[in-house]
């Protein structure tokens, strides 16, 4: 498999932890969002949206959308199960990773944030904007998550998946997490896993 | 089951529709976002989130966030299906849903709208920037549908659930949808499908 993507992308970086979580080799194939290069002919070609990430598969085809490619993934390589088997319980998860990849990360996405400095907004006017949506968003997850563990028990899911990239926008935005103690006990444990190590940011190869 | 929702809510519209395909029964609790009934404690008591839609399965437990109520939906009431078996497929539907759900509607949700409004945006620039993202979203959508039927094939499927909502606010916000032939033929399917139709806004209790 080979994955379009980029060191510092919230979406990359979820993908990253799953297939690390899974064990499975890919072939990263950095895309410089900073540099445009989402926007070139040739990846446009495959992928019509322009973002990343974006996971060809063995059979040559191209799935797109995090969300999409880490339920793929849990999918044809169940073990370990990102989800639990109870359907009250996967609902759970998923509500937690949906909170995050649909109410906070858009918020802050680097389109986003493109668009509101051509509005004509200065940099303090967009952090402010930043810290509201991540803020708004973890005390959610803060009531959502159980009390030990990782967001729901001892071994990391889906939730952690998405959790753990949204903190670390929230320490490059200088986000308050003190309020979150649930929030910062999954962080600290993440940060002795493995496969959440082997994927971050600062270890990935278009990382400067 | 008991669903907390608001007539003209996107994501409220996506459950009413998986709900309606799986001829399942639901009783509305209608929540009224323009009157902030969201935000009243006695739904914060229930979801601390304060969005829409929320389900309450018989068991008393409320799933939160439309990704998972709609998983959830389609894994304990399997038919008919919203989902493909392929996996490969099923990451293509979840991959418009996604699109949907994660680039285009968290952008011109109510609470998007009220924060620009607060940064002194007036109506014309608040509906630049809505037009903005779901033109540019309905455009990737455009190029990864298929040629006939629905989203893909001649049964509705979880790309439809979103992508007919999405629809309803792209008209709302008279968005020009001319150049998506392959949107528009979905769009004229869906008025011809008795789900659909027990689903849209303008049939719930709580319509004007």
């Amino acid at each position: 498999m080979e994955l379009f993507g980029y060191y510092r992308s919230t979406s990359s970086y979820r993908v990253r932890i799953a297939l690390a979580l899974k064990q499975l080799e890919v072939q990263q194939l950095p895309v410089n969002l900073l540099k445009g290069e989402q926007r070139e002919a040739h990846f446009l070609a495959l992928n019509p949206q322009g973002r990343v990430p974006a996971l060809k598969i063995d059979s040559g085809e191209l799935l797109v959308q995090s969300p999409a490619i880490i339920e793929y993934l849990e999918e044809v390589y169940p073990q370990p199960a990102l989800l639990p088997q109870d359907p009250v319980r996967r609902a759970q998860a998923r509500g937690v990773a949906a909170l995050i990849g649909c109410d906070i990360h858009p918020l802050h996405n680097v389109s986003v944030l493109n668009q509101l400095r051509a509005l004509g907004h200065d940099d303090a006017e967009v952090n402010q904007w930043i810290g509201h949506w991540i803020s708004q968003g973890l005390a959610a997850v803060e009531q959502l998550i159980g009390d030990q563990g990782f967001c729901f028990g001892d071994e990391p899911g889906l939730a952690d998946v998405y959790l753990i990239p949204q903190l670390y926008a929230a320490e490059r935005f200088n986000i308050d997490l003190s309020g979150f103690p649930r929030i910062r006990r999954v962080a600290a444990l993440a940060e002795t896993h493995s496969a959440f190590a082997q994927a971050h940011p600062s270890r990935q190869p278009d990382a400067p």
